[in-house]
C-alpha cells in the first residue's frame, strides 16, 4: 500500500495535536505523538480549549475518564473544533459499559462532526447499536473480529461510517477500517499488546497525527496510523523476546519502535489489504 | 508456603478490578494489573462508580490523591462495594499526614467493611492510633519494622485487623500480614524499591487481583500479591546490575517480572513464615 | 565549577519537596525527585496544602495543566510557601499560549515570592515582556538560545530576575541562568530530550530537590539541576545508541543516570561558564 510517505510528512509539518483524553494513559499519548514526529499539548480546561485548538492540526477527544464535571469541556472541545474547521478523532472509551459513556457519546456524535472514530469492536459495536458488551474499558472476547465473522464486523464498521459520514476503526487483533465505502483490513500487532494499558489510548494519538499530516486523506491516515502501531508492536514483542523482558519494556519498546520508525519500514512491513 | 496455584487462577479467571486511585501512580497501577493477568478499570466518577464496581471482583480504594471534590467518589465506592457485596482492597495513603486524610480514612473504615488494608508502618500505625510519624507519603524511619521491634508492630497490625475484621498488610523492608488471628513475615523485597514511586500502590493492586481471584482466602491472597510484589522486585534489582541500570528501568523490571512470573516462581522464592 | 557535593548533600538529608504539578507528567517527576536522592509529596488539595509545605524544604508550582478549578490551590500553594519560607521553584508551563497562563502566571509572580523560575524561552520571554510565540506548551523554534542571539536572551533573562528578584533559567539546547548579576550558560543536554514529555517538568523538580538541599545558593542549586539533568540526557543518549533504543528508552535511561549520578560525575562533566 502507498502511504505517501506519511511518516516524513508529519515530522515536516510537526502538527500540534491537542488531546482531551483520560488521566490513566496521558503520559504514554504524549510520548507516542512526540515520538511520530508530531507535537502534543494535553490541555483540559474548558476556558482554554478554544485556544489550543486554534493552534492545532488536529484534535484528540477521548472518553477515557470522562466526569460530569469535565463533560462542559467535552463539549466544548467539540463544538470549538467544528467552528475552527479542525480534525478530530474520537475514542469512545468504555462505552457500554456505563450509562454516563453511552449517552455522551451518542449525543456528541449527533451533534458534531468527526473525522475519525477509533475504538475496540465492542465500543464501536455499541455505538453502531449492534450490540457490543463492553468489558470495564476492554473488549468482551466474543465482540473480537476473526476470520469467521469478518464480514459482520465489516457491516458495524460501515454502518457506523456512513451515518456520521466518517472515518471508522474497530481496533483488535484484525483491524478494519472503512469510511463507509472503501474498507481495509490490517493484520500488524500482537495479542501482548493488549497486556499494556493505553495501546488503544497511543493509536488515537497516532491517528490524529497521520490525519493531521495528511488532512486530505483520513481514511489512508488512519489506515496508516493503524499500520504503525501494529508495526511498532511486533518490533517490540521481539526485542522483549531477545531480552527476555516483559510487557513494561514491550510499552518502551513500542514508542521507541515509532520514534524510530520511517517510510520504508511502515511500506515494507504493513499487512494491509482492501476488503469488502 | 502453598498458594493454590493463585497467578495461574487469576490468568484464567481475568478478574476486573475497579481502581479509584491517584493521579500519580495511576498508569504502573493499571499495568501491573494487566501483569499478573487481571483487568484494571481506574473509573473515578462518582456516577459511574456503581457500575464498574458491578462488573468487577475486586475494588482498589486509594487515598493517594484525594481531594475536597473526590470525596463523594470515595463515599460511593465503599458503599457500592458493599452493597454489591465486592471485596475492597483500602490503600491509606499519606494518612497521618494532613487532617483530611486521616479523619476520611477512619470515618470509612468507621461506616463501610473492608477486606483488605494497606499500607506503610506510618499509615498502619496511625490507623490503629499507635502513633505512625507520615512523612508526607513515605514511612518515617523510625515507624518501619525491624527485627528488633517486630512483636511491637505485629500487636499494631493484629489490633487494627481485629478492630476493622479485616486482612492488615504493613509493608515495608519486612512485610507483616495479619487477619488478627493467622499472621506472616514476608522478608522478600529490595531496598531501591522505595526509590520507585507508587510500589505501594502497585502492591494495593496485585492484593486486589490476588483476592478476587481467591475471594474465599483473603488473608492468603494478600500474603501471597505481597509475596509476587518482593519477588519481581529482586528478579528487577538483579536485571539493573546486570545491565547497569538505574531505578526507572527498575520499575519496568518490576513490572516485567510480574508478567512473567508464573506459580512455581512464587513457590520457590517466596521467603514467608508463620510468626506470633 | 565547584557544585559543593550537592548530591551527597541531596541524599543526606532526604528533603521533601511538595509538588503542585500537572497530570501528564506528575509520575515522571515523583520518579526523578526520588533518583536524586529527595522525597516528593505530590498534593493537589488546597486544604492539604499548607500541611504538606509544612513538612518540605521546597516546594514546585508547575502550571501544566492549570484550570479554573485548581486556581485556589495554587493561590494557596503560593500563599503558604511565602508565609512558611519555603523555596518556590516555578514552572510557567505553556505561558503565552493562553489567557489564562499568562494572566495568572503574572498575576501570582506579582504578589507571591519565588526562589527560582525555570521555563522555556518562549515562556521566560512572555514572561519577561519580550514577546517569546510558545507553540502549545514547546518554545517556539525562533525563540530558542543560539549562540548569535545569546547575549539577547541573557537580557531577557536578567531582566526578569531583577524584576522578581529570583534566579531564572532559560532552559533549551544551551541554557541560561540568572540571579540578575551573576550569569551561567550550560552546554549540557541532547537534543533528543525535546522529544521526550515532560523533561522540563522533571528539571523544574530536580531545581526543588537541589534548591532544598542547598537553600543559601539558590542560583548555584538551579544551574547544578540544569548540569545534572543535561549530563543525564548525555548518558541516556549514550545508552540509546549502543542498545538501539528509542525515545522511550530515552527517558528511563535519563531517570536511571539521576539514579546513579554522583558528585564526581556532575565535576567532571558539566559544561558551565559565566557568561556576561
Amino acid at each position: 500500500m502507498q502511504f505517501n510517505s506519511i511518516i516524513s510528512r508529519i515530522r515536516e509539518r510537526h502538527p500540534l495535536i491537542e488531546c482531551l483524553t483520560n488521566y490513566v494513559t496521558i503520559n504514554d499519548v504524549a510520548n507516542i505523538i512526540l515520538a511520530c514526529g508530531a507535537s502534543p499539548v494535553m490541555g483540559m480546561e474548558a476556558e482554554e480549549l478554544p485556544e489550543f485548538i486554534g493552534l492545532s492540526s488536529g484534535v484528540v477527544i477521548n472518553l477515557g475518564t470522562i466526569s460530569r464535571d469535565l463533560l462542559p469541556a467535552f463539549e466544548i472541545a467539540f463544538k470549538s473544533s467544528a467552528e475552527q474547521n479542525k480534525p478530530v478523532v474520537f475514542d469512545p472509551v468504555g462505552v457500554g459499559a456505563t450509562e454516563l459513556r453511552t449517552s455522551s457519546a451518542t449525543k456528541f456524535l449527533e451533534l458534531y462532526p468527526v473525522s475519525v472514530i477509533r475504538g475496540n469492536a465492542s465500543e464501536i459495536s455499541c455505538l453502531a447499536g449492534a450490540g457490543g458488551k463492553t468489558q470495564g474499558v476492554d473488549a468482551a472476547s466474543g465482540d473480537a473480529v476473526t476470520p469467521a465473522n469478518r464480514s459482520s464486523r465489516l457491516a458495524v464498521v460501515q454502518s457506523l461510517a456512513r451515518r456520521y459520514n466518517c472515518v471508522v476503526a474497530m481496533s483488535g487483533a484484525l483491524d478494519i477500517i472503512s469510511d463507509g465505502t472503501r474498507n481495509y483490513l490490517c493484520r500488524n500487532g500482537v495479542p501482548d499488546m493488549s497486556r499494556v494499558t493505553g495501546t488503544g489510548c497511543q493509536l488515537t494519538g497516532l491517528t490524529a497525527a497521520c490525519v493531521a499530516a495528511m488532512p486530505e486523506e483520513p481514511l489512508l491516515a488512519t489506515v496508516a496510523a493503524t499500520a504503525i502501531m501494529g508495526i511498532a508492536g511486533e518490533l517490540a514483542a521481539d526485542k522483549c523476546r531477545q531480552r527476555k523482558d516483559g510487557t513494561s519494556s514491550l510499552r518502551n519498546y513500542l514508542i521507541d519502535a515509532v520514534s524510530m520508525m520511517d517510510d520504508a519500514q511502515l511500506e515494507n512491513f504493513s499487512q494491509i489489504e482492501s476488503i469488502d
